[in-house]
């Protein structure tokens, strides 16, 4: 069966079982079975499928797409609206700044109030340890009522854009960027990953990636190792998620405090900087506590344990160690390369430059895994559905 | 003749006069006949209809919404865009933060450079007393003007989303809330309703709504009490159209300064705060002159005077006076709850539990009333539009 | 041939060779044939033929129209909505202050990170000498690299929305008004315009305007003469260009420090202010030296500089100068008027307000002018496209 067409991917969701997505979230990967992850990554690569043979996959005539980004966002955003527009929503931004939020509303109430329209809703919040997955889970719970109460038309589906716990649209789209270039998910079993901490000059970034991915990639049979300098913790409560996977497919996850010990042989190196759990978690009451002098002092004292740690950087020597020098490796960008956007960080320029074509290609999965997770929400049969697109063959582009 | 077919509002609409509306504009209700205000009432029911029933109301092919916020706004603004995508217009803000229209340049030509491929424009203008409402004359001007000499291809529709006179989207969606409440419009007449001021540590809150409703409200044969403070009076004039419209329709309209006398025995409740006229008037004064320490001084004095009227709330005790208990609370929210929002402010926090589900399902008519508006402005036989959309059946969603 | 039906547009581009412009981009108008400018003025021509007769245009079912404004800008960004809108695209806005990019983003990873579903990528940068035509062409070569590398699935076409050197969709949206006004392009040969410069009590206005009309009137056998004060010469290569292109279609270039000079005789005038090319060139240093005091400094200066020229203002005393009293005017907009949106201006109030209707008209032309420059990048023939468009006679708006 050709890649190239439809069917191939249509087999693929006929032995899988998924039908509790539909009028489903996506809050956290772990949270779904194996065949509910594999039937994300098939809809999106039949989405993709179709779109390049320029087919619409317009399911949607009209509706709204409503993001909140709480965080600046480029990538996350541009991937949002890309999805949306693939599946016939328009985006409509609710930008907190304008709005009338902060004027005492409740979290349930502004939920159904940007809902009357609303498929889809993607959060991004990412920022306070404790509180991006609680205001997700508030929404869902607002927009179930308001549903169930005749307020709202359709519920709306709830993609996680990024929260405190887990990245899953980054993750996926890294995992299926992974299952691509090694051929196959039945190829990844064995392999050797390195979930690994790195320098950066700037702090506080969010540990929703690592903590996805450790949570992620120890379901598909991998070693997957967590390196990362004392002090630099990621939520227990993951890790513990992560031991239970591997124990499961017979695959592994360790951690280690050395770079060099995670990387060598590793076939695959995500090397990533993120602010210590413990720090963020400090960070959250100084913020809500509005103590900015504590804040301020905070910033100091991470940027300074940082900058004990500028070895932990993705080198063309410690490249060399991968398994035959080769490992796949992995950003979820942008990436602090020394001497490009600073002058000590992440990666060195010259393994950044060499990686520059897969890391793009990673990146463009993204579109295609939230229009997916959108796409299994808002289908009763979405094999038939897709089947339908295909003979439907509106072309996306007359040209 | 079902309620859930189409054809009983194309019955309704089979009765009414409402040719003058193609290409209109909606600036305020008592400017619109009975028939024009029950045309929108039927075509946002039918189109509501429609879209539950998952038929495509897109009338519009492409072409843009435009949207112009001169205040914070979630709702008005999330119901505008709701209220374009469903009919098929993509929605288009005019920031003026992010436009030249600093640069000296003027209302008319703003109005036609943002018009070309404009079909609706929406505006909400509601902070400065005798500027709104003056500034959307201005631009219907403009784009009257501008279709006249040839420069715009169509007159785009002016959408009022509040100005400081009228909140016809809002006060049109209340009612039709109310209709459906009590069943129809037809068992409206001699009902009580109460529009009260209420207490909120806020200050200078537009006196659209308690306009708006006082204007419409009385022309159903409704008696309709307006309650405040001294010294919280609304506009005169709209006042006149009050007391003329409840002439007109055997209602009645009264003042008090009491609102447990107003409460009393209503079977509409409306508490809700907003500035002093003369305030208003004065603060645009201010503002025109540049006088940051009076107005600095004014809302001082404001914030004080409220808090004269702090037992101004819609409390269970002032609840129990209403028609057997229950009257029917309103509110176009955010509303001001105590314990919930604020310390004291204007309703009970078990009040507003309550009502909540009537209260969300009040704001849901508002997208479904600006589309109404649009429609009736955009087709020139709106009954026979409504039903070749039945004919067409595309769904609004394949899923 | 009647202009009312398309087939008069589509006999006028059967005699045109524009097959180089299919995956093009448009950056500078004096990068292209004049049967590519030609082929853009007709295809405009022709868009607005069809949606003024109520047919749909929409040639992509979905797909992205990303939009990066690096200045304020009204006029530009309507235009480029409606263009988009009008070929099926939804516009997203990168805005550079809720993005990453500060993060230390290299140009070629955002340009592919946001053109995963681009179709078109419009960019007005226009504050800096050199920087602006470099960062498009920049962008370009990343996503034609990114198509060709396989991460992009098309290479969005990218649309000049203005630079430091040319702003070809004002120009040529002005030169279509010219046609049109003259009664086509075979009318203009001989006809004198009039480039010059005018006061403005504001400084530091793009050079873009002054060098893309030389750059391109130049090219139909006009006499141009660009009149400006001595010390506001705009950039060299430009005046190079115009030079040449009047030798090549037998009209003329020149050169005068007089306005009155320039406007006696002229069938065209368009006076309007910009800052000396060397002042702009200063001032690129200073804020690449991030040097506060300088730049003050230099406005100060520019502001006095400016203010020795108030007698460089369109007057009626100089309109009557023109021929026969009666010289179309021209402006990009908004214009500096003397009475109006400034003391002492560009324009008398009373030039602009006989103007006005024809201002609005010229400025009518820019939304069809840039899905022109689309629509010629994503046809492979364009002619045959239109035809198809007519033939399917989806209404534009069902009413």
């Amino acid at each position: 069966m050709d890649k190239n067409t439809l069917h191939f991917y249509l087999d693929k969701l006929a032995g899988l079982d998924f039908h509790k997505m539909y009028n489903g979230d996506f809050f956290l990967t772990w949270e779904k079975t194996d065949d509910e992850l594999a039937a994300v990554f098939t809809v999106a690569d039949a989405l993709r499928n179709l779109r390049e043979r320029n087919i619409s996959t317009k399911i949607f005539d009209s509706g709204l797409g409503i993001s909140l980004f709480r965080d600046n966002s480029t990538r996350t955003r541009f991937s949002f609206a890309s999805a949306c527009n693939l599946l016939g929503l328009e985006v409509q931004d609710l930008d907190e700044g304008k709005s009338q939020i902060a004027h005492g509303e409740t979290v349930r109430e502004t939920a159904n109030m940007i809902s009357f329209m609303a498929d889809v809703i993607g959060i991004r919040d990412d920022m306070y340890i404790g509180k991006g997955h609680t205001y997700q889970k508030a929404v869902v719970d607002a927009v179930t009522q308001g549903h169930a109460d005749g307020v709202l038309e359709q519920k709306p589906t709830l993609v996680n854009l990024q929260c405190d716990i887990d990245h899953p649209t980054q993750c996926m789209a890294d995992m299926l960027h992974v299952i691509h270039h090694f051929g196959g998910v039945e190829n990844l079993k064995g392999k050797k990953v390195a979930m690994t901490w790195a320098y950066s000059p700037s702090y506080g970034k969010p540990l929703s990636v690592p903590q996805g991915v450790i949570g992620l990639f120890t379901r598909f049979g991998m070693d997957v190792t967590l390196a990362h300098p004392q002090g630099y913790e990621v939520m227990p409560e993951v890790e513990e998620i992560a031991r239970a996977n591997a124990a499961k497919t017979g695959g592994s996850f360790s951690k280690t405090h050395s770079m060099a010990e995670a990387f060598r042989d590793a076939d695959i190196v995500y090397p990533k900087s993120w602010a210590p759990f413990a720090a963020m978690e400090k960070r959250t009451d100084l913020y809500g506590k509005g103590d900015t002098a504590g804040i301020q002092a905070l910033e100091k004292e991470l940027l300074a344990q940082n900058a004990q740690h500028k070895d932990w950087t993705c080198s063309e020597e410690l490249m060399k160690t991968t398994k035959d020098g080769k490992a796949l490796y992995l950003h979820c960008l942008p990436a602090d390369i020394s001497g490009v956007s600073c002058l000590e960080g992440e990666v060195d320029g010259s393994v950044f430059d060499r990686y520059r074509d897969p890391l793009y290609k990673q990146a463009s999965y993204k579109p295609y895994i939230i229009a997916a997770m959108i796409f299994l929400a808002k289908s009763k049969d979405p094999a038939a559905l897709l089947q339908a697109l295909e003979e439907r063959a509106t072309p996306r582009h007359l040209g």
